[in-house]
């Protein structure tokens, strides 16, 4: 038998974010995840980026299914843009599926089907059987896969971490990870993003009892918490620190408002709706008496949380008697506007708590100890880390081999990678197109597009467009040159640059003989002239645009 | 008596970086330090930031010194740009001097005069008498500083930790802190930046330990350390190892080879010079001889290892036998590059030990413990906190409550702000004009100036230039619209969009009665129809210059 099972990684390896990775067997392709990155600053303008799908797109007709492991942006982000394009059934839990809905609203309405799954279920999907198996991590609703066909079956973990006293009572499934290593792993596909980091993750429940010693430490506060709208049981001890300590709960921010609601719909979070007020009542209330949970732990500019500090939240006044906690870490990347909002929150005299002072936040993401647990339940013929930058993929490669096993039964995926698996052999093939595909209001584009390029250098430099009226059958200017600069020179220097500038293109320009010069020769000489004229004059570089019109 | 002190803060206040404060007494000035920062990403095409200096240009004639606590960039590279402008002798230690001295031949030169101090002297500058303290810091030659008047004496901390077991044998001056004290203080200046750290910073020597370790392992490979050139206790260790492990040293990067060269030449770093090789000569010795020394621990885009880890370095290519260690950690903003620069290393096949990995580097900052020490010697009655972002000169006010200060005796500085403290009183004044002074090429702005408004748009949104012939009299256009779009769409949207934005044009100029029509109403017509055209387009809102010009 020579049946071959063949995994093509989309996004996800190589990189924190828009992960994706296609599934193939039989003519039969399932996908596994779908999700987006935030852009950073060198990438300016964009709104997201999403993985590169022309691989899906060419193989259109074989795709079977969605299988999303979770709900948060870097599993489900691209679905929007992605279902347009190819449309499949989703496959999910009952949260993530709300989530995905919840997100799909907010776009253009793409018709599809949901299939709403459970731990421990094995669906057919085509020629793959696909179980799902519980997972903690920083949402509820995550899952891990067992994929098997008869080319071959696969763990992939997705994101998950071992919380040893889950909120939700449910343990990640380590004796279903057992049973099956004890059946036999074929390939293990496991998340990297805290391998550097030693030891156990700690359990989500450590942050209900720091919250708690802080409840109890400030009675009289006004008491805030920031937080992520999707970490459902970080949301859940909240309230139920609320309801234990005498306080209603106000929500605010948009994915605050929407998530909250849909976890208490769902009944993924329990608290007496009596106790849920609108943020405009809140006036209503003594200090010690409310609980506002708020979006804007990452300095997000458009934030409930970021406007407060500013100063811009039409409901809230902060002041001496109100207690900030920022139950979360910067991302990173998001450093700086965290400690901003951070900065602005003591300075409106509100006493603030944070990562670096409290335990209030832990990670979602496996341990170094967490890994090899998994590794050792599995026990896998092969393993391909995922989820990860290089470093963290290499890393993680180590640690299998720690472990015991051999390299040449590890590949290290990169984006467009295809891998085959089969009974017999375990191999890299070749690179299909992949990449990010940058949203940028209702344009796409990719990394290496001119607007990109076009953003950065005026970004850096600014721009200065020129205009010159000639009459290249006399041979002479016909008008004043017209000069513009953004982001080139300040104020006080303007007038006087412009003045210069001007000359310069006259002489340059009288120094030629124009008569039947085409208007592309006079213009690239003069961008040249310019070029050279302004850098002596600032050390820049800016844009020039030259545009010359004939009489 | 009646004299007063007046302390004017015009950096490093709620921030980290370009510190510089102005201690003025009887007419007369000593400025203690003068540093830069580096722009973030929201300042994009800046070079440095340094204070604004109008407060020290409008009372020029009072200036006596500038006094230097150590040589790194946040305390002296706003010199070249302020000497200019108010000149003044520089006060500090032998390799502090060498470093402004290698730094303002980079620029033009200002001639100035140079004062060498060494630890325990004791200087009358006008009116002042200033001593000289000892401090450790992750660079040598730093001090700390007692400035006495008839008003009241300061003690100003500079940068500091408390190391236990320097690598020069001259530790932290505690002693001289603790006679300080006994003596009576009436005003701690101390820095803030690792206030939210508990107990006590790592010794330097540490460090050395851990590179050790390293070495040990690694006795075949090629080792390449990353690390500041300014932290010359590090160096020395380094080349101790060299010695130890009989290892040649090459140094690369600019700033790595000059701030060498000038260690050697001071006698601050002892190596014999027989074992130092220039770059262009490792080829002649084998991996297990080798230690390079480089610059780029912050993943600089033009340093040496940003090079090496791209392929673009003529004299090195790197490979499996290479080991890279990176002897620093990412400054807040810069994790990105740091981490892209480890990643391809990595992928070269190189190993990378960082700081998430071992401990390949101490902080040069004093941790709660080191502060509360420098507190309990100097035991102020009067306290400011310097150095730090707003949220360390709050904690850093607690940490001084905590230890019995009473809140009125503390002032938080910010920006501009000047206090006045005399036998008597301890008082906030107003404030002065302060803030930050954008060195972009030749050009000098501030943060609310056009230029940086005008890029952030430009690098988010894109610019689209029109220029349209218009002939008043007859009322008619003369000429098709040109249009040029930069950073607005994508390559394969652009002729379509060039077309329609030019039928939009067209369309509404023909909408009005041209005839007579102001320029200047005709343009803010077609701005207004040409962004909601472009919004409704591309979701973007571009810079939009239009240019009529009249037949």
């Amino acid at each position: 038998m020579n049946s071959k099972l063949k995994i093509t990684f989309l996004g996800g390896v190589g990189e924190i974010g828009k992960n994706m990775t296609a599934y193939e067997y039989n003519n039969e392709i399932i996908v596994v995840d779908a999700g987006l990155t935030f852009p950073g600053d060198d990438l300016p303008g964009i709104d997201v980026v999403i993985p590169d799908t022309t691989y899906l797109i060419e193989n259109k007709d074989k795709i079977k299914a969605y299988i999303i492991t979770h709900g948060h942006e870097d599993h489900i982000g691209a679905l929007p843009f992605i279902l347009e394009q190819v449309n499949a059934p989703i496959y999910a839990t009952k949260l993530t599926l709300a989530l995905i809905d919840n997100k799909m609203k907010e776009y253009q309405k793409v018709k599809y089907k949901a299939v709403t799954v459970k731990p421990r279920n094995v669906l057919k999907i085509g020629s793959f059987s696909v179980e799902f198996i519980k997972v903690s991590h920083s949402i509820a609703g995550a899952l891990a896969l067992f994929i098997s066909s008869p080319a071959g079956n696969v763990v992939h973990t997705g994101d998950f971490k071992i919380d040893f006293e889950p909120l939700d009572g449910a343990m990640t499934d380590l004796s279903r990870f057992g049973e099956l290593g004890r059946r036999g792993v074929d390939l293990l596909m496991c998340e990297s993003t805290n391998v550097c980091r030693k030891g156990y993750s700690m359990s989500e429940r450590s942050v209900g009892r720091a919250l708690e010693e802080i409840f109890k430490q400030h009675p009289d506060n006004r008491v805030f918490v920031a937080t992520f709208a999707s970490n459902i049981h970080r949301l859940q001890q909240i309230l139920n620190l609320a309801e234990k300590y005498g306080r209603k709960v106000a929500f605010t921010g948009r994915s605050m408002i929407n998530i909250s609601d849909v976890a208490l719909k769902l009944g993924e979070i329990t608290f007496d709706k009596k106790n849920i007020i609108d943020i405009d009542k809140i006036d209503k209330y003594a200090d010690k008496e409310l609980l506002i949970v708020t979006t804007g732990s990452q300095g997000e500019p458009m934030s409930a949380l970021t406007r407060m500090a500013a100063g811009e939240f039409k409901q809230i006044k902060l002041g001496e008697n109100d207690l900030i906690i920022m139950s979360a870490s910067p991302i990173p990347g998001n450093e700086k506007s965290v400690y901003n909002v951070i900065n602005q929150l003591f300075k409106l005299g509100a006493d603030v708590i944070y990562d670096e002072l409290a335990d209030v936040h832990v990670s979602g993401h496996a341990c170094q100890e967490e890994l090899k647990t998994i590794h050792a339940l599995c026990r896998p013929k092969h393993f391909m880390p995922i989820h990860g930058e290089y470093r963290h993929m290499k890393m993680h490669k180590q640690l299998a081999m720690q472990m015991g096993m051999d390299a040449r039964d590890i590949i290290l995926p990169s984006l467009g990678m295809q891998v085959e698996l089969s009974q017999t052999s375990f191999k890299q093939l070749g690179f299909v197109k992949a990449g990010q595909r940058l949203i940028d209001g209702y344009g796409i584009g990719d990394m290496d597009s001119n607007v990109l390029r076009e953003r950065l250098q005026l970004s850096e430099e600014g721009i200065c467009v020129v205009v010159v009226n000639i009459n290249n059958v006399a041979g002479c200017v016909t008008n004043e040159p017209f000069i513009i600069t953004r982001g080139v020179v300040y104020h006080d220097e303007a007038e006087e640059f412009v003045q210069d500038t001007k000359a310069t293109i006259i002489a340059s320009l009288k120094e030629q003989d124009l008569r039947g010069m085409e208007p592309n020769v006079i213009k690239n000489t003069l961008r040249r002239t310019l070029s050279n004229f302004i850098f002596k004059r600032t050390k820049r570089r800016p844009m020039i645009l030259t545009i010359v019109l004939l009489d």
